[in-house]
């Protein structure tokens, strides 16, 4: 057996469907974001513009955040030295645990070293503590769901994306007294578009399922306290089982679940993911713990998120460029191919101190490569203007290249 | 369907099979290890030496790493902003892939969130990338590999622990020409114990299959640069695929692998653990690189470890106490039984001011329940006598308690 031609070829499929990924190396700095030193393959060091980082409010950058990070280090050292049983709890994961459940107005919440393995942890250890769980699953759900659904084994049936008569079907079609599970999003991440989440829940609760939402694209950005989009429409007491990162809008990194004391403590005694790993440092969780105080407190930064992702928005449309349309923070625009995806994104790197990663298989559908931009309340005016043009200037070449044949 | 009555029961049944687990809510302190201050149930609280931290050598306190990570949070803010492929690459990543390469003499290494998710996404995908592949996997191997394996879904067999006799029967009966890989750990971190990786490497390539080696409780200790017991036996480049951990003996968090480029390549581009997921701080991966370049050079750190360990071993010896044997830095000690253990480790913390946690299912069979010690370079002697004194105290009460019938 020729094991390096077998990862060899592997990679060259890759390569051969354009879909090679080469990660930007980028030197985030303090006080400066959303800019950063981009150091290119041969060494060389050029400033961008990052138009697609996840740390959507900039909390990456926030004294507030940062000071509680420095200060646990003091405190406490740079690991948490253990799992969680042993001996790896500390007063932070304590705190903060309890901070998120009142963020999403429930009895408990449980850390996980990411949001990706709350997801898998949680969900596939739901279908061993509720044997025969069959699991309804959003057909854009997230890989980590997917994963943990997966993982558990049991029965799942995927419905067309936020598409509730379809659920509704597959709902009534399986056996009324099985326990049940409706897995989905509020904002699913690269489209932008949103679940209508009191309308989910009412179907699930008609059928005697429980509910487990993903909130990764939303806590900290959505509602008057950022509990998510539950909390704007009024519904998070309808949601069984509320799943949020620390690593996107709260701006540090980790993963959690909040719901009934019961439903959290059977997964904190029973979730691989959860029990066999080094549980989060001191300074993570005292500076999510910051960030998710802080932000309950600043609606005003969520004001401005929203208005930044509708303002341009409008001015790539405005430019007659292909935006796909959603009511979110997140502005995506399609191209459509891997190989174009990633000639703009290459020109606009290289060419005009633009960093936006291509987006392509398996992140999104083959067919739907698309760029996607975060705007967040520190990307300017001007920034934008600029942008929009450089954006104009392509979308010409490459439909000209295009249409030549030769742009790839 | 009665949702709560079920997670309830889940519940209970771990309760009354004596192995509910409430973690210990401790604070470490800066400066202070291994002594750190407990927080009991009603909010009271008392000092304590930690004995069963996976710290091993106390790089959580070290001056370097703290340093480091606070330099990168004054350069670079809290997070890193998004997936490794999203903006979500900094420097540091760059820079710690290659150190970690170079500890293990290989080509290329990978970081993950963690250990878990190191062992669980490699081992999953590399059933992907080796269509067929039939994994050989130690019956000690960690909840990790065992998810991984597990996960990818393909033919496994597993083999008694450390017993080359039962691989080599496995392996001469599987089909000949079939992709194959060996699993298995160094240091077993349960019972102490060390894989002979020379052996089983030898009997990995008679057989065609590649190795796939978890140094998680060997990194930073074993080996003149701490490489681990593969670098210390002079046979790391025996091995296709060395995993390790930042969150132990580097003190921080985090997991990778090492390897071959090309193998490397692959597993960055198809590992749904690897790519779906928010990368690790600039802090942790800062952080992480002081700690691997500071003991690569202090080699006096390993020596003192060992010499703690062997010291504490004797001294249980001395006093008659069931200390499991082994040539590891760890020191278990057998009880059997659930209830017995938790009994002891929660009077040795009340009562004496000795944190060490009970060790019970699933993170070893049923009937082998144990306390597990791990001596750091930090535990004293005096700490150690005082250590040995309580514990030949309360042995002596429990084997009484267990006479009469109503120690639990
Ligand atoms: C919908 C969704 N859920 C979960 C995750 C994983 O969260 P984390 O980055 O904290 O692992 C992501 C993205 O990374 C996501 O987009
Ligand atoms: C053998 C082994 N592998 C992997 C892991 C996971 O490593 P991490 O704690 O970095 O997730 C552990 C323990 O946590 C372990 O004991």
């Amino acid at each position: 057996m020729d094991y390096k031609a077998a990862f060899t070829a592997a990679v060259s499929q890759i390569r051969e469907e354009g879909r090679y990924r080469v990660f930007a190396d980028l030197k985030r700095h303090r006080g400066a974001f959303p800019r950063a030193t981009w150091t290119r393959a041969d060494g060389g060091e050029s400033e961008v513009v990052v138009w697609c980082s996840n740390d959507y409010l900039g909390q990456g950058q926030n004294p507030v955040v940062l000071d509680a990070m420095h200060q646990a280090i003091d405190d406490h050292g740079s690991g948490s030295g253990g799992t969680r049983n042993i001996s790896g709890t500390n007063h932070h994961h304590v705190e903060l645990e309890a901070e998120l459940a009142d963020l999403h107005g429930k009895q408990a919440a449980l850390l996980f070293t990411s949001g990706y393995v709350s997801n898998e942890a949680t969900l596939s250890v739901l279908q061993k503590i509720l044997p025969g769980l069959i699991i309804f699953s959003d057909a854009q759900n997230h890989a980590s769901m997917i994963a943990g659904i997966r993982n558990g084994g049991g029965p799942r049936h995927i419905f067309r994306h936020n598409d509730l008569a379809h659920l509704e079907e597959l709902l009534a079609a399986a056996p009324a007294h099985a326990p049940k599970l409706v897995a989905f999003e509020s904002v699913y991440s690269m489209d932008g578009d949103i679940a209508d989440i009191g309308a989910t829940a009412a179907l699930a609760k008609k059928y005697g399922a429980m509910t487990y939402l993903d909130e990764v694209h939303a806590v900290g950005m959505y509602g008057p306290r950022g509990g998510g989009v539950a909390e704007r429409d009024g519904v998070m007491d309808q949601i069984d089982i509320i799943e949020g990162t620390l690593g996107k809008a709260f701006g540090v990194m980790g993963g959690y679940i909040t719901g009934d004391a019961e439903v959290i403590d059977a997964v904190r005694l029973m979730a691989s993911g959860f029990i066999f790993t080094t549980s989060l440092p001191p300074a993570l969780t005292a500076g999510a713990l910051a960030s998710v105080k802080w932000l309950k407190q600043h609606p005003e930064v969520r004001e401005a998120h929203q208005e930044r992702a509708r303002t341009l928005k409008k001015m790539f449309q405005d430019a007659g460029l292909p935006v796909m349309e959603n009511d979110s923070h997140i502005v995506p625009v399609l191209v459509g191919d891997p190989v174009h995806t990633k000639l703009i994104s290459d020109m606009l790197l290289a060419d005009h101190g633009v960093y936006v990663q291509p987006i392509n298989y398996p992140t999104v559908p083959r067919g739907t490569e698309r760029l996607r931009f975060t705007p967040t309340p520190f990307h300017t005016d001007d920034m934008m203007r600029k942008l929009v043009g450089a954006m104009e200037k392509l979308w010409a070449h490459c439909n000209v290249a295009r249409m030549g044949g030769h742009a790839a």
